[in-house]
């Protein structure tokens, strides 16, 4: 099966230019300059032809950060893997990395294989697994180098959460020390959850239980000192350090000083740290807990260091943490304690769009929309030149972006398994036409053309920007 | 005529993978999978295979910075636009961007017509010009646009050389406010030739004439100020701003620090502030008058700094600045007085070697390799994606490049019209086995096997970091 | 003849403590723990006894940069020698530093004389000469030397007002180098002149003609910049730096650069730059030309930034910078062209209270008013002990302030010659109750008790932070 | 009883003078400048006059941390209150400050109680207590508001040694949240214990057990990161910060960040930073042994970044950590597991010399040498004007100095209960001439003339350097 994917322009992370694109089978073979008698030829041979006139054609988008059926405080996150999945192909998103999650007394391998099974032939688009640690000990640290073997080659380390996930400080050296030795990238959770959960006790003391006190207790100088921490560690260690969904200037800063001695510090930010803010949180009733997760969103200010950051390079990737709760039932689990709202914002779907708002306000260049959505997390996370780019002998995962398309977010129209959106009625300049996942056209005029099970689990490599 | 390049891997600024290049005429018209039915019947119809198996296939080298035929002082640099773009075939450039020279009391104009002349029909590989402004009038502003219309869209200013090509600061603001108006982008030598004037005379009335106190009258702290200085005025002014040549780790602070805070500051180093020391310039005799550049040849622990600017992108290109002068009878013009040697080192055949050294002792990857030497120029110069690429619709700037071979920098073998090499006896891993410039053949098998005047005229466009 | 200064707590630098202050002729002679015996006979033998009781006993002040009758664009400044030294005396004021300017094509030793001409005689309290180097020529350079032998030891250089006070880079190496040698201090007023004067031509040339763009061509980055730049030329030539009237947080910060890393770099702001701001040149009509002085007031938000210099000790001095021109006819030069108002604010009379202000609000600490109005520029130009402490040996200039007083400040209150004030209708709580100047009382009960002549010219020595 | 210093010339934090200081009981009474009539009465008056012709009159030196008779690890400080305070006074310091330590489960009373009846009657020098926190809960920090109440006005807190000390993040912010309510300030042993402990273990499990590891498995960064740590934490609590024995150039910088921005954090250094070295402790055989404290000793390059600390103010004072354990029986602990050696170095009496080094080579003045050792731990810790002062009303605390004396520092002749010197064999420039402790010569002739006992009980205030 031949598709040729014509008429367009394909963006690459450092240019665009018009191009014809060829996929056989699963991947994709040639690209070529349109209108040449190549171009007519292949043209002609082809069993399928996607119009791509006056659009882009981009690299499949590439979402580090899920949290797919994730549990959470006796309930679990509402997306399971197939829907989650099936929302991030709507959105142009073809691969996602998920997180396995360590429970406690149990090792790597079993916890390993439990995300595996719920995966497992549910998926609309390709998944991998970055592991979290929440269990460090000499079985666990031992386990790491199978994991990177089999392609799960990033561990997760949480310095908040105490009592869950939360690691001390000796834990991520350990954990670090191996990640240096094997080569794996440790992802943080950088804020200082020991210190946060003493002002969250004292705010529910004072009875300051709703959702925006989520926020006040969770100050922005406590993720730039736990992202510092961090950074040094990772220093001392020698250990490659991600860090996950950063949300604030402060932080950001912790991260531009690492990078600019050299250390191999990079940073993710999300869409809600982009376009929401604390005053979100602090809508009236309980409206805030829909605006609920860790980091909080932060003041307005923030906006336009993080887009600085994304413009810069300092922050390298957009990631969603996507972790969809249903506001009610679930989020409604913390109405008198803003403490028991599960965490988490739903967002895989609309990943794309948001950040090509970005493109429209002219705060980042459209190659580096490609970037930071697409080729920076396939380089990042090994899985590069599979991912990530336009190129033969890639895998044909490509999004079809109609750059003038219009369209308002809202609960009503998504694909997410969750009962609102965070992003309601926000006017969207752009959107997906043609989404093709390994080959196949998966969405289509606003339709899903794919199978539950079309998605697979890659193996990934180590990271690609490290020397 | 239809030439493949088949067996090779090719590498991107963000990757590499095997794959086959076909050029038709001047142009790649695809990039194709090996082994799929496609490839085969491709290299069946190819009038040309160039066997690149076990070589890379890299995009031409672009060097941003040449200066052939220079006048200076009463002389020129040795290398006329035939000579110099041949040696720059023969080291894997396929591009240059020399400076054309607005002499003082002459319009832009007329000047670089003068360069237009010298260039037309001599080159071996394609070439653009920069403008320098060395008399910032209303006149000569108003004819930047003019430039910037055909082609011509970077202005160079001095901030050393009074007399010669020094602008004041009221100068500077001139021209980066027609820059911030127009596009088109500020290259600045940023070093304080006022202080360090008083420096020479002081040290050439002690007596201390040798070509050392050349570096001991330019200390790094007066490049870190221009660099400053030039950061500041562009920041005023809102003009894009790039500095050429920088040598230290003090400019490169500035550089950073205004990179940090998002200003639109890029940097260039050089292959001599990477590979040779102040202990050149030192040398015995008068050796050192072979080292006299400006900025001068650094300590060696600057080394250091330069090359983690290069992996964190604070230093976003690396040109040559190649401005030959022989030793007999050019440099010698110096032989009682330091500040009369010509400045200069020559350079345009080695940079694609000498910074693969860089990928062969892991100071960057392969990737920035393509990236600093040819991507990013191009991106910078408005060339992209007509050059800086592999890819369909691309000029066809190919080079083949062994990474295995050995060779030994000299005099005896360059080809560059200069009587010495700045670089003899330098062991390289890595070299050059075939360039394509345009879809010919230009080199193979060490030879050369173009044609004096191969090489066009290149118009340029706005440099694309831009938003 | 002896007097007493009894009941009052004196206020060092360091702390506070009730004492007696026993003044025989012009020196103090024993400070004196109250209640004693010795206290008692001591009082018991005093001429004079001044009640001190409830109210703060602390050195007097020392404004370091003062400009009586300084010539300016064909007029000059409204207060004489004795005019302005009466109205610092009855502001707590008991030493001034004022400049004496080095005519272009003048020798210091004759510019100096006449300076020495204009003050002799005159003046109601102490004062010392920086001199303005003009004209930086082998012969001015030659004269430095002399000059700090009889005490003028700190040496003055303008980065701004080209063609009048305007020193080059090049000039500005080679006076530093002087100073370096002969332990003197290089202070500069640091504005990028030369950019500036582009901007403002633009501005007339525009028609943009009122005060307030006065201040909109000389943005604060362009303070920043050549603060940054002469502590880089301070830092090459070793020369102690001391920026005169820093304005705002830009400028600020390349001094805690430069003194984090432990460069001899100083800095004094002035009362208008923590009180008044760009909203006053803003003025309707023509008001705000009494707001015109250089560098210009600047935005609120820098009175935070200064306030928090000063109590980080990264702003050590707080000086007046007293330059008054009259509104009527001096001031109105410049209803047409604001590049042609005086440039100057009124103020030596009102340093020491405008400064407990910050004392007041809590700003800074009583002790750290002290040491910012008297005992810093006491020991930064060479005064030190002889003035700036309450210690026996020192001269007797002494302040009895009483916290507790409340006043209006006005044109119509204030003792100096020029016809408005910055400050009209400013609250102030605190005001001087009586002034001892040299061993004699010249304020008492609001009245003017000294005469013309009292004060005498000061030999300096070097600047006492230096090692 | 009266004593008179006479001849000498009295230096303080801001300058020297000769003056005459008259002493009646326990307190200064009067300076007087010599020559006068009233010296002259006061000389004839006098019932002893000490000769301090040619000598400086300081004020007594403060050493604001010691640990005499502290338990550690089943052993206890060599050195008493009654020896250690002897030894001190020798060195011409007549106030400490030492640490009473809370037991875990015990109150702050009772713990204070047992440190106050160790001193009771003992100690030849005033003194008083900072308190040790070990065990932070609601008790606890109730009871912080007492102690300052009764003049114990800061709190040592340890991110360092888990197990005995170590206060988690949480009780610092605990602790911090009650100091910045009640003025006091929290003193902060930073150094990242948990990490550190897996390092240490790591070493020992490799058979690392000699001295020097004990500096390898303490790395500089993790200093710094606890430094960092501590200074966010305060800045989120308000609380005032005072970094205890500061020794790298790595915590300094988080200093000089916080101080830069206005935050009140302070620190001190000690000797043994500015004059020993990660060479000592590399000694061969155990002699190692004799160097190990906590943080541990560094390279010699940090040397200069703290002497530049202690020029800029960024280091406010100097204090010892004195905490002597004999080499025989005490250090041997460790002989087979450099984690069991006591930690700590003896230095009380050498401070004042060791620190007047700097005067001899010009690292500061002498009026920042009697700042960092008496005048600002003075103001720090609530004892100005009491101490740190030579003026009337303030005890009696005076050393005359000779600056020209030459001493070698030895085990032979020190006055501490150790067996060994840190510093044997340093030759010395300057010494003890006379030392009198609240109005009693205690130290004269190289002599003790003092009694057990003579030191009382300070009670201290908050700290003046807050607002």
């Amino acid at each position: 099966m031949q598709t040729l994917i014509a008429g367009g322009v394909v963006v690459s992370a450092t240019g665009s230019a018009p191009a014809e694109v060829l996929v056989e089978g699963e991947r994709i073979v040639a690209v070529v300059e349109p209108g040449t008698q190549l171009a007519e030829s292949i043209a002609e041979g082809a069993d399928l032809v996607v119009d791509a006139t006056g659009k882009l054609v981009v690299p499949g988008g590439v979402d580090a950060h899920t949290h797919m059926e994730m549990p959470f405080g006796g309930t679990r996150a509402s997306d399971t893997f197939e829907t989650g999945t099936r929302a991030a192909a709507f959105g142009g998103t073809t691969t996602i990395a998920d997180f396995a999650i360590q429970r406690r007394g149990e090792s790597l391998r079993r916890s390993l294989d439990a995300w595996f099974a719920k995966a497992d032939g549910q998926c609309a688009v390709d998944y991998g697994f970055h592991m979290i640690l929440s269990d460090v000990n000499d079985q666990s640290l031992a386990e790491m180098d199978d994991l990177v073997a089999e392609g799960v080659t990033s561990f997760k380390l949480f310095m908040a959460y105490p009592g869950v996930f939360y690691s001390t400080d000796g834990d991520i050296v350990l954990a670090m020390q191996r990640a240096a030795a094997g080569g794996s990238t440790i992802m943080m959770h950088a804020e200082n959850g020991i210190a946060i959960d003493v002002l969250v006790d004292e705010a529910l003391a004072r009875g300051d239980t709703a959702p925006r006190f989520h926020g006040l207790t969770r100050p922005e100088r406590l993720e730039a000192e736990a992202t510092h921490r961090a950074v040094e560690l990772a220093r001392v260690t020698g250990a490659p350090l991600y860090v996950v969904h950063l949300s604030a200037s402060g932080a950001l800063e912790e991260v531009v000083a690492a990078r600019d001695r050299g250390q191999n510090a990079f940073a993710e930010t999300c869409p809600q740290y982009l376009f929401l803010s604390d005053e979100d949180m602090a809508r009236d009733g309980f409206e805030g807990a829909k605006y609920v997760c860790s980091p909080p969103l932060r003041a307005r200010h923030h906006h336009d260091a993080l887009w600085r950051g994304l413009r810069t390079n300092d922050l390298s990737v957009v990631s969603t943490d996507h972790c969809p709760f249903c506001f009610k039932e679930q989020k409604e689990l913390g109405r008198e304690d803003f403490s028991k709202i599960p965490n988490g914002i739903p967002g895989v779907e609309h990943r794309m769009d948001l950040i090509f708002q970005g493109v429209v306000r002219k705060e980042i260049t459209l190659e580096r929309w490609v970037e930071v959505t697409s080729t920076t997390p396939a380089r990042m996370f090994g899985l590069y030149p599979r991912k990530g780019v336009v190129a033969p002998g890639a895998d044909a995962d490509l999004v079809v972006y109609d750059p003038r398309r219009r369209q308002t977010l809202s609960a009503e129209s998504h694909h997410m398994a969750v009962d609102y959106s965070a992003y309601e009625g926000f006017e969207i300049t752009g959107g997906v036409d043609t989404v093709v996942a390994r080959g196949r056209v998966v969405v289509s005029g606003g339709r899903y053309t794919g199978a539950r099970g079309d998605g697979r689990f890659v193996a990934r490599g180590l990271n690609q920007y490290l020397l």
